[in-house]
């Protein structure tokens, strides 16, 4: 099978959001063991300036969500950040990949060219199809991912690299 | 143009590699500004079971370099993990992105179903060319590049988001 806009993103989503829905077990059990109020890791952050766990979560979430109805040329669904514990961040990566898998190969391949415009806040931004998803999506789904582990990993939850790997 | 095997993770190496060099560039600043020590930064972790920032930007070089030379057939070459400075890890990253670069895309198209085998340690690992592209190096790559960037932040360094995404 050839590399393709589809396969390149929707299984690597997938993937990854049920990563974090298995990792966000593990800290959920990490808090009740250990007494700690979830709410403390939830809003935990590497540096002041930096965004909280459960704003990483929700930021990858994002980013899939809406590379995916970019690609496909089809609305962006918007999920309210109202998610205050384990169990709703579990819920929101699982709608995000149901949402995600809905989406056939022949919705996403084919979209190397075409135009993508977005807002970060008040930034303009306007790509080609593949750089956005090789250049901008890739990477900034897994720094959230990755900053989500690392803030778990910073607060003692025993998680390893193969919690973020996944079974391949 | 039509994603490929090259286009989904050349590109997408040596810009990260770049950004990674404009980073290390800030981190050293940052150490002779506030009179750091460099080696403090070098050897700071995000939990002591978790790998130093020198060796988090040494393994996403390899990641990098190992993928393009699997995909394309070729021996991975070996680099030494001697680095102890800022300058020496730039220099890490320079080597390693020239000889990323050196791969031309008919290398690496078509590698799709090739076999590919490692070993990490004592686990050997066997895959065909797009998992092990698309579920093993890039989240692991991304992983090893965003925690070396979390760990600068965690210690102050002034980084941004467009520090870590580059120029697109």
């Amino acid at each position: 099978m050839s590399l393709s806009m589809y396969q390149a993103s929707i299984p690597a989503f997938v993937q990854m959001l049920n990563n974090l829905s298995a990792i966000l077990d593990k800290a959920d059990a990490h808090a009740r063991n250990r007494e700690i109020d979830p709410e403390v890791l939830l809003n935990w952050r590497l540096a002041p300036d930096m965004l909280p766990f459960a704003r990483q979560i929700q930021i990858a979430a994002d980013l899939a969500k809406g590379a995916v109805a970019r690609l496909a040329g089809v609305e962006v669904p918007k999920y309210d950040d109202t998610e205050k514990t384990f169990a709703e961040l579990k819920a929101r990566l699982a709608k995000t990949a149901t949402f995600v898998q809905s989406f056939k190969p022949s919705q996403i391949d084919g979209s190397e060219d075409r135009e993508i415009s977005l807002k970060l806040g008040e930034h303009a931004m306007s790509f080609k199809g593949q750089p956005y998803l090789v250049h901008f999506v890739m990477p900034n789904f897994y720094f959230h991912c990755t900053t989500a582990y690392d803030i778990l990993r910073h607060c003692g939850v025993e998680l390893g690299k193969r919690d973020f790997i996944g079974a391949i």
